[in-house]
Protein backbone atom coordinates (compact mmCIF):
# COMPACT_ATOMS: atom_id res chain seq x y z
CA UNK A 1 0.00 0.00 0.00
CA UNK A 2 1.32 3.55 -0.20
CA UNK A 3 1.92 5.72 2.29
CA UNK A 4 -0.82 8.16 3.26
CA UNK A 5 -1.21 12.06 2.68
CA UNK A 6 0.28 13.91 6.11
CA UNK A 7 3.56 14.35 5.25
CA UNK A 8 4.19 18.42 4.88
CA UNK A 9 3.04 18.72 9.22
CA UNK A 10 3.41 15.55 10.67
CA UNK A 11 2.82 17.51 13.78
CA UNK A 12 -1.24 17.58 12.88
CA UNK A 13 -1.12 13.74 12.14
CA UNK A 14 -3.27 11.52 14.65
CA UNK A 15 -3.72 8.31 13.38
CA UNK A 16 -5.63 7.12 16.51
CA UNK A 17 -9.07 5.45 15.71
CA UNK A 18 -10.82 7.05 18.38
CA UNK A 19 -10.28 10.50 16.27
CA UNK A 20 -10.61 8.85 12.95
CA UNK A 21 -14.11 7.91 13.80
CA UNK A 22 -15.61 10.64 15.62
CA UNK A 23 -14.33 12.71 12.19
CA UNK A 24 -15.98 10.14 10.14
CA UNK A 25 -19.30 9.61 12.26
CA UNK A 26 -19.71 13.61 12.55
CA UNK A 27 -19.17 14.40 8.76
CA UNK A 28 -22.60 13.64 6.55
CA UNK A 29 -20.71 13.51 3.05
CA UNK A 30 -17.18 12.69 2.41
CA UNK A 31 -15.61 13.39 -1.21
CA UNK A 32 -14.47 10.23 -3.30
CA UNK A 33 -11.47 10.01 -5.27
CA UNK A 34 -11.43 7.39 -7.90
CA UNK A 35 -9.87 7.04 -11.92
CA UNK A 36 -11.03 6.18 -14.97
CA UNK A 37 -8.57 6.60 -17.71
CA UNK A 38 -6.10 8.99 -16.97
CA UNK A 39 -8.89 11.41 -15.26
CA UNK A 40 -9.21 11.12 -11.56
CA UNK A 41 -12.82 11.99 -10.37
CA UNK A 42 -13.94 13.52 -7.00
CA UNK A 43 -17.45 12.86 -5.49
CA UNK A 44 -19.65 13.95 -2.96
CA UNK A 45 -21.24 11.13 -1.37
CA UNK A 46 -22.70 9.87 1.38
CA UNK A 47 -21.40 7.15 3.61
CA UNK A 48 -21.54 5.58 6.94
CA UNK A 49 -19.34 3.91 8.95
CA UNK A 50 -20.45 0.69 10.83
CA UNK A 51 -17.10 -0.37 12.93
CA UNK A 52 -14.28 -1.08 10.61
CA UNK A 53 -16.43 -0.68 7.15
CA UNK A 54 -17.57 2.31 5.16
CA UNK A 55 -20.27 1.50 3.27
CA UNK A 56 -21.45 3.83 0.09
CA UNK A 57 -24.17 3.75 -1.96
CA UNK A 58 -25.29 3.76 -5.52
CA UNK A 59 -27.22 3.29 -9.47
CA UNK A 60 -25.64 0.18 -10.19
CA UNK A 61 -25.01 1.83 -13.93
CA UNK A 62 -22.95 4.78 -12.26
CA UNK A 63 -19.38 4.77 -13.51
CA UNK A 64 -18.03 5.36 -9.94
CA UNK A 65 -19.37 2.67 -7.96
CA UNK A 66 -18.50 -0.42 -11.15
CA UNK A 67 -15.06 1.02 -11.13
CA UNK A 68 -14.67 0.73 -7.08
CA UNK A 69 -16.57 -2.70 -7.28
CA UNK A 70 -14.17 -4.17 -9.69
CA UNK A 71 -11.08 -3.61 -6.72
CA UNK A 72 -9.90 -0.15 -8.26
CA UNK A 73 -7.96 1.66 -5.27
CA UNK A 74 -9.45 5.08 -4.18
CA UNK A 75 -9.56 7.50 -1.88
CA UNK A 76 -12.34 9.21 0.46
CA UNK A 77 -12.11 12.44 2.32
CA UNK A 78 -14.29 13.25 5.16
CA UNK A 79 -13.18 17.42 6.09
CA UNK A 80 -15.20 19.17 8.87
CA UNK A 81 -14.22 22.98 9.01
CA UNK A 82 -13.79 24.27 12.36
CA UNK A 83 -12.86 28.38 11.54
CA UNK A 84 -10.85 30.96 10.21
CA UNK A 85 -7.51 31.76 10.87
CA UNK A 86 -6.69 35.16 10.70
CA UNK A 87 -3.02 35.83 11.19
CA UNK A 88 -0.97 39.10 11.38
CA UNK A 89 0.50 38.60 7.78
CA UNK A 90 -1.53 37.06 4.75
CA UNK A 91 1.09 33.78 4.42
CA UNK A 92 -0.02 32.81 8.08
CA UNK A 93 -3.86 32.70 7.00
CA UNK A 94 -4.91 29.34 7.50
CA UNK A 95 -8.07 27.34 8.45
CA UNK A 96 -8.86 25.37 11.57
CA UNK A 97 -10.25 21.87 10.31
CA UNK A 98 -10.42 18.30 11.35
CA UNK A 99 -9.92 15.54 8.06
CA UNK A 100 -9.63 12.16 7.35
CA UNK A 101 -8.36 10.39 4.58
CA UNK A 102 -9.14 6.57 3.51
CA UNK A 103 -7.11 4.97 0.77
CA UNK A 104 -7.90 1.16 0.20
CA UNK A 105 -9.94 -0.98 -2.74
CA UNK A 106 -13.87 -1.32 -2.56
CA UNK A 107 -15.91 -4.27 -2.22
CA UNK A 108 -19.20 -5.25 -3.86
CA UNK A 109 -22.05 -5.94 -1.32
CA UNK A 110 -23.90 -8.73 -2.55
CA UNK A 111 -24.90 -10.74 0.47
CA UNK A 112 -28.71 -9.35 0.88
CA UNK A 113 -28.53 -8.97 5.10
CA UNK A 114 -25.21 -7.06 4.61
CA UNK A 115 -26.62 -5.11 1.95
CA UNK A 116 -29.70 -4.36 4.21
CA UNK A 117 -27.78 -3.40 7.22
CA UNK A 118 -25.07 -1.21 4.85
CA UNK A 119 -28.47 0.95 3.81
CA UNK A 120 -29.78 0.88 7.26
CA UNK A 121 -26.71 2.37 8.14
CA UNK A 122 -26.51 4.71 6.13
CA UNK A 123 -29.99 6.40 6.84
CA UNK A 124 -29.11 6.22 10.42
CA UNK A 125 -25.84 8.36 9.96
CA UNK A 126 -27.88 10.79 7.92
CA UNK A 127 -30.63 11.36 11.07
CA UNK A 128 -30.57 8.52 13.76
CA UNK A 129 -33.59 6.67 14.53
CA UNK A 130 -35.28 7.43 10.93
CA UNK A 131 -34.87 3.77 9.71
CA UNK A 132 -37.19 2.63 12.36
CA UNK A 133 -39.35 5.17 10.37
CA UNK A 134 -39.13 5.21 7.37
CA UNK A 135 -40.44 2.06 4.97
CA UNK A 136 -37.40 -0.17 4.42
CA UNK A 137 -35.79 -1.25 0.60
CA UNK A 138 -38.05 -3.35 -1.25
CA UNK A 139 -36.79 -6.35 -3.43
CA UNK A 140 -37.04 -4.14 -6.38
CA UNK A 141 -35.39 -1.42 -4.83
CA UNK A 142 -32.52 -3.60 -3.12
CA UNK A 143 -32.01 -4.76 -6.93
CA UNK A 144 -31.30 -1.20 -7.99
CA UNK A 145 -28.96 -0.06 -5.21
CA UNK A 146 -25.65 -1.01 -5.35
CA UNK A 147 -23.59 -0.93 -2.03
CA UNK A 148 -19.58 -1.07 -1.97
CA UNK A 149 -17.60 -1.38 1.63
CA UNK A 150 -14.49 0.25 2.19
CA UNK A 151 -12.21 -0.80 5.19
CA UNK A 152 -10.92 1.77 7.41
CA UNK A 153 -6.75 0.06 7.73
CA UNK A 154 -5.08 2.88 5.48
CA UNK A 155 -7.53 5.37 7.34
CA UNK A 156 -5.23 9.18 8.71
CA UNK A 157 -6.73 11.73 10.11
CA UNK A 158 -5.05 15.49 10.23
CA UNK A 159 -6.24 18.01 12.44
CA UNK A 160 -5.56 21.97 12.85
CA UNK A 161 -6.82 24.07 16.01
CA UNK A 162 -5.62 26.81 17.70
CA UNK A 163 -5.24 30.48 17.27
CA UNK A 164 -2.73 31.77 14.18
CA UNK A 165 0.74 31.65 14.47
CA UNK A 166 2.23 34.66 13.46
CA UNK A 167 6.23 34.83 13.06
CA UNK A 168 7.49 37.14 16.15
CA UNK A 169 8.50 40.19 14.22
CA UNK A 170 4.48 40.56 13.20
CA UNK A 171 3.29 40.21 16.76
CA UNK A 172 3.44 43.91 17.04
CA UNK A 173 1.37 44.98 13.26
CA UNK A 174 -1.62 46.85 14.38
CA UNK A 175 -3.62 43.37 12.93
CA UNK A 176 -6.46 41.88 14.57
CA UNK A 177 -5.59 38.26 14.76
CA UNK A 178 -7.66 34.99 15.80
CA UNK A 179 -10.61 32.53 15.13
CA UNK A 180 -13.83 32.91 13.70
CA UNK A 181 -15.32 30.04 14.15
CA UNK A 182 -17.35 27.73 11.78
CA UNK A 183 -19.68 24.90 12.19
CA UNK A 184 -23.26 23.47 10.87
CA UNK A 185 -26.27 24.93 11.63
CA UNK A 186 -29.77 23.20 11.51
CA UNK A 187 -32.91 25.14 10.29
CA UNK A 188 -36.18 24.83 10.92
CA UNK A 189 -37.90 21.84 9.22
CA UNK A 190 -39.82 22.05 6.14
CA UNK A 191 -42.71 19.43 5.60
CA UNK A 192 -43.31 18.10 2.31
CA UNK A 193 -46.20 20.11 1.14
CA UNK A 194 -48.14 16.59 0.86
CA UNK A 195 -47.55 15.38 4.44
CA UNK A 196 -49.91 15.95 7.63
CA UNK A 197 -47.96 13.74 9.67
CA UNK A 198 -46.74 15.39 12.84
CA UNK A 199 -43.25 16.73 12.62
CA UNK A 200 -40.81 13.91 14.75
CA UNK A 201 -39.39 15.57 17.65
CA UNK A 202 -35.77 14.42 16.64
CA UNK A 203 -35.57 17.05 14.13
CA UNK A 204 -35.79 20.50 16.28
CA UNK A 205 -32.85 18.75 17.96
CA UNK A 206 -30.60 17.91 15.44
CA UNK A 207 -27.11 18.47 15.01
CA UNK A 208 -23.85 17.16 13.97
CA UNK A 209 -21.05 16.84 16.31
CA UNK A 210 -21.10 18.32 20.04
CA UNK A 211 -21.13 21.91 18.43
CA UNK B 1 -10.81 16.32 -22.71
CA UNK B 2 -13.14 13.58 -20.92
CA UNK B 3 -16.88 14.17 -20.22
CA UNK B 4 -18.27 15.76 -16.83
CA UNK B 5 -19.18 13.18 -14.31
CA UNK B 6 -22.80 14.53 -14.98
CA UNK B 7 -24.53 11.38 -15.83
CA UNK B 8 -27.26 10.10 -13.42
CA UNK B 9 -29.29 12.51 -13.18
CA UNK B 10 -29.31 14.85 -16.31
CA UNK B 11 -32.17 16.91 -14.68
CA UNK B 12 -29.98 17.85 -11.75
CA UNK B 13 -27.01 19.53 -13.95
CA UNK B 14 -26.58 23.02 -14.43
CA UNK B 15 -23.86 24.07 -17.14
CA UNK B 16 -24.55 27.58 -16.93
CA UNK B 17 -21.22 29.83 -15.64
CA UNK B 18 -23.16 31.99 -13.41
CA UNK B 19 -24.46 29.47 -11.70
CA UNK B 20 -20.67 27.50 -11.44
CA UNK B 21 -19.27 30.60 -10.09
CA UNK B 22 -21.61 31.41 -7.33
CA UNK B 23 -21.26 27.50 -5.74
CA UNK B 24 -17.24 28.68 -6.21
CA UNK B 25 -17.67 31.71 -4.61
CA UNK B 26 -19.52 30.72 -2.05
CA UNK B 27 -17.74 27.41 -0.85
CA UNK B 28 -14.32 27.83 1.41
CA UNK B 29 -12.79 24.61 0.62
CA UNK B 30 -12.76 22.85 -2.21
CA UNK B 31 -11.72 18.54 -2.67
CA UNK B 32 -8.49 18.37 -5.04
CA UNK B 33 -8.32 14.84 -6.55
CA UNK B 34 -5.31 13.78 -8.42
CA UNK B 35 -3.19 10.50 -9.04
CA UNK B 36 0.40 9.61 -7.97
CA UNK B 37 1.16 5.92 -9.20
CA UNK B 38 -1.98 4.47 -9.68
CA UNK B 39 -3.65 5.97 -6.31
CA UNK B 40 -5.93 8.54 -6.52
CA UNK B 41 -5.83 10.84 -3.63
CA UNK B 42 -8.56 13.53 -2.37
CA UNK B 43 -6.85 16.79 -0.56
CA UNK B 44 -9.53 19.33 1.52
CA UNK B 45 -7.86 22.81 -0.25
CA UNK B 46 -8.54 26.15 -0.27
CA UNK B 47 -8.93 27.75 -3.52
CA UNK B 48 -10.04 31.13 -4.76
CA UNK B 49 -11.70 32.37 -8.28
CA UNK B 50 -10.69 35.24 -10.08
CA UNK B 51 -12.35 35.52 -13.69
CA UNK B 52 -12.03 32.30 -15.63
CA UNK B 53 -8.85 30.84 -13.09
CA UNK B 54 -8.85 28.90 -9.99
CA UNK B 55 -6.23 28.98 -7.76
CA UNK B 56 -4.51 27.24 -5.63
CA UNK B 57 -1.44 27.19 -3.22
CA UNK B 58 1.28 25.18 -1.43
CA UNK B 59 4.48 24.25 -0.19
CA UNK B 60 6.75 23.29 -2.98
CA UNK B 61 7.60 20.23 -1.63
CA UNK B 62 4.25 18.63 -1.36
CA UNK B 63 3.55 16.19 -3.99
CA UNK B 64 0.17 17.35 -4.82
CA UNK B 65 1.82 20.60 -6.13
CA UNK B 66 4.19 18.84 -8.05
CA UNK B 67 1.86 16.26 -9.48
CA UNK B 68 -0.70 19.61 -10.98
CA UNK B 69 2.45 21.94 -11.80
CA UNK B 70 3.56 19.03 -14.16
CA UNK B 71 0.41 19.06 -16.26
CA UNK B 72 -1.22 15.84 -14.68
CA UNK B 73 -5.31 15.61 -14.65
CA UNK B 74 -6.82 16.75 -12.09
CA UNK B 75 -10.56 16.69 -10.86
CA UNK B 76 -11.56 19.80 -7.63
CA UNK B 77 -15.03 19.16 -6.51
CA UNK B 78 -16.82 21.55 -4.45
CA UNK B 79 -20.08 20.71 -2.28
CA UNK B 80 -22.22 23.28 -0.64
CA UNK B 81 -24.71 21.08 1.64
CA UNK B 82 -28.09 22.07 1.97
CA UNK B 83 -30.05 20.02 3.79
CA UNK B 84 -31.37 16.22 4.74
CA UNK B 85 -34.11 15.21 2.73
CA UNK B 86 -35.95 12.61 4.21
CA UNK B 87 -38.48 10.95 2.21
CA UNK B 88 -41.52 8.33 3.45
CA UNK B 89 -39.02 5.04 2.16
CA UNK B 90 -35.54 4.54 3.10
CA UNK B 91 -34.68 4.43 -0.46
CA UNK B 92 -35.68 8.15 -1.50
CA UNK B 93 -34.19 10.15 1.37
CA UNK B 94 -31.47 12.00 -0.25
CA UNK B 95 -29.56 15.07 0.70
CA UNK B 96 -30.19 18.67 -0.89
CA UNK B 97 -26.77 20.09 -2.05
CA UNK B 98 -24.99 22.04 -5.26
CA UNK B 99 -21.49 21.17 -6.29
CA UNK B 100 -19.03 21.61 -8.62
CA UNK B 101 -16.90 19.74 -10.67
CA UNK B 102 -13.80 21.40 -12.35
CA UNK B 103 -11.46 19.08 -14.66
CA UNK B 104 -8.25 19.97 -16.21
CA UNK B 105 -4.78 20.72 -16.18
CA UNK B 106 -2.74 22.43 -14.08
CA UNK B 107 -0.37 25.25 -14.52
CA UNK B 108 2.62 26.59 -11.94
CA UNK B 109 2.35 30.19 -11.82
CA UNK B 110 5.69 31.72 -11.57
CA UNK B 111 5.02 35.55 -12.87
CA UNK B 112 5.50 37.28 -9.59
CA UNK B 113 2.67 40.17 -10.30
CA UNK B 114 0.08 37.24 -10.66
CA UNK B 115 1.71 34.75 -7.79
CA UNK B 116 0.79 38.01 -5.31
CA UNK B 117 -2.98 38.30 -6.94
CA UNK B 118 -3.57 34.85 -6.49
CA UNK B 119 -2.44 34.96 -3.03
CA UNK B 120 -4.47 38.12 -2.54
CA UNK B 121 -7.21 36.09 -4.28
CA UNK B 122 -6.91 33.75 -1.66
CA UNK B 123 -6.77 35.37 1.41
CA UNK B 124 -10.06 37.46 -0.09
CA UNK B 125 -11.96 34.29 -0.54
CA UNK B 126 -11.58 33.25 3.08
CA UNK B 127 -12.67 37.29 4.39
CA UNK B 128 -13.07 39.90 1.82
CA UNK B 129 -11.30 42.90 2.66
CA UNK B 130 -8.87 41.09 4.62
CA UNK B 131 -6.06 41.72 2.20
CA UNK B 132 -5.67 45.28 2.61
CA UNK B 133 -5.12 44.48 6.61
CA UNK B 134 -2.94 41.59 6.81
CA UNK B 135 1.00 42.37 5.80
CA UNK B 136 1.61 41.14 2.32
CA UNK B 137 3.96 38.50 1.39
CA UNK B 138 7.43 38.80 1.72
CA UNK B 139 9.94 37.52 -1.10
CA UNK B 140 10.91 34.73 1.40
CA UNK B 141 7.72 33.82 1.95
CA UNK B 142 6.74 34.48 -2.17
CA UNK B 143 9.79 31.93 -2.97
CA UNK B 144 8.46 29.02 0.16
CA UNK B 145 4.33 29.15 -1.96
CA UNK B 146 3.78 27.42 -4.96
CA UNK B 147 0.69 28.74 -7.20
CA UNK B 148 -1.10 26.40 -9.39
CA UNK B 149 -3.78 28.11 -11.91
CA UNK B 150 -6.69 26.04 -13.17
CA UNK B 151 -9.00 26.93 -15.74
CA UNK B 152 -12.87 26.33 -15.71
CA UNK B 153 -13.39 25.20 -19.20
CA UNK B 154 -14.39 21.49 -18.19
CA UNK B 155 -16.78 23.21 -15.26
CA UNK B 156 -20.16 21.55 -14.44
CA UNK B 157 -22.13 22.29 -11.40
CA UNK B 158 -25.01 20.21 -10.02
CA UNK B 159 -27.66 21.07 -7.77
CA UNK B 160 -30.80 19.09 -6.20
CA UNK B 161 -33.26 21.05 -4.30
CA UNK B 162 -37.04 20.76 -2.97
CA UNK B 163 -39.07 17.84 -0.78
CA UNK B 164 -38.42 14.62 -1.16
CA UNK B 165 -39.96 12.74 -4.51
CA UNK B 166 -41.98 9.50 -2.92
CA UNK B 167 -43.63 7.18 -5.16
CA UNK B 168 -47.35 7.22 -5.34
CA UNK B 169 -48.07 4.26 -2.75
CA UNK B 170 -45.99 5.35 -0.30
CA UNK B 171 -47.57 8.70 0.33
CA UNK B 172 -49.94 7.71 2.55
CA UNK B 173 -47.92 6.11 5.00
CA UNK B 174 -47.70 7.85 8.66
CA UNK B 175 -44.18 8.94 7.99
CA UNK B 176 -42.88 12.53 8.95
CA UNK B 177 -41.59 13.83 5.19
CA UNK B 178 -39.60 16.80 4.63
CA UNK B 179 -36.46 19.18 4.28
CA UNK B 180 -33.87 19.31 7.17
CA UNK B 181 -31.92 22.63 6.22
CA UNK B 182 -28.15 23.23 6.91
CA UNK B 183 -26.36 25.91 6.61
CA UNK B 184 -22.67 27.28 8.08
CA UNK B 185 -22.98 29.12 11.12
CA UNK B 186 -20.62 31.71 11.91
CA UNK B 187 -19.54 32.00 15.59
CA UNK B 188 -18.17 34.52 17.92
CA UNK B 189 -14.74 35.90 16.91
CA UNK B 190 -11.67 34.45 19.29
CA UNK B 191 -8.80 36.85 19.38
CA UNK B 192 -5.27 35.47 19.63
CA UNK B 193 -3.97 35.44 23.27
CA UNK B 194 -1.48 37.96 22.15
CA UNK B 195 -3.65 40.64 20.58
CA UNK B 196 -4.60 43.61 21.79
CA UNK B 197 -6.35 45.47 18.73
CA UNK B 198 -9.78 45.93 18.36
CA UNK B 199 -11.71 43.33 16.37
CA UNK B 200 -12.99 44.19 12.98
CA UNK B 201 -16.32 44.78 12.23
CA UNK B 202 -17.08 42.25 9.18
CA UNK B 203 -16.02 39.56 11.33
CA UNK B 204 -19.89 39.67 13.11
CA UNK B 205 -21.56 40.14 9.83
CA UNK B 206 -19.49 37.41 7.86
CA UNK B 207 -21.40 34.71 6.25
CA UNK B 208 -20.80 32.43 3.07
CA UNK B 209 -23.59 32.68 0.59
CA UNK B 210 -27.39 34.40 1.43
CA UNK B 211 -28.19 32.07 3.61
Amino acid sequence: MTDTIVRRHPERADYEREAIDAILDEGLVGHLGFVAGEQPYVIPMLYARAGDTLYLHGAPASRLLGTLADGAQFCLTVTLLDGLVLARSAFRHSLNYRSVVVLGEGRAVTDRAEKLSALEALVEHVLPGRSADARAPSDAELKVTDVIALGLEYASAKVRSGPPIDNRPDLGLPVWAGELPLAMAVGDPIPDPKCSVPEPAQLRSYRRGLR
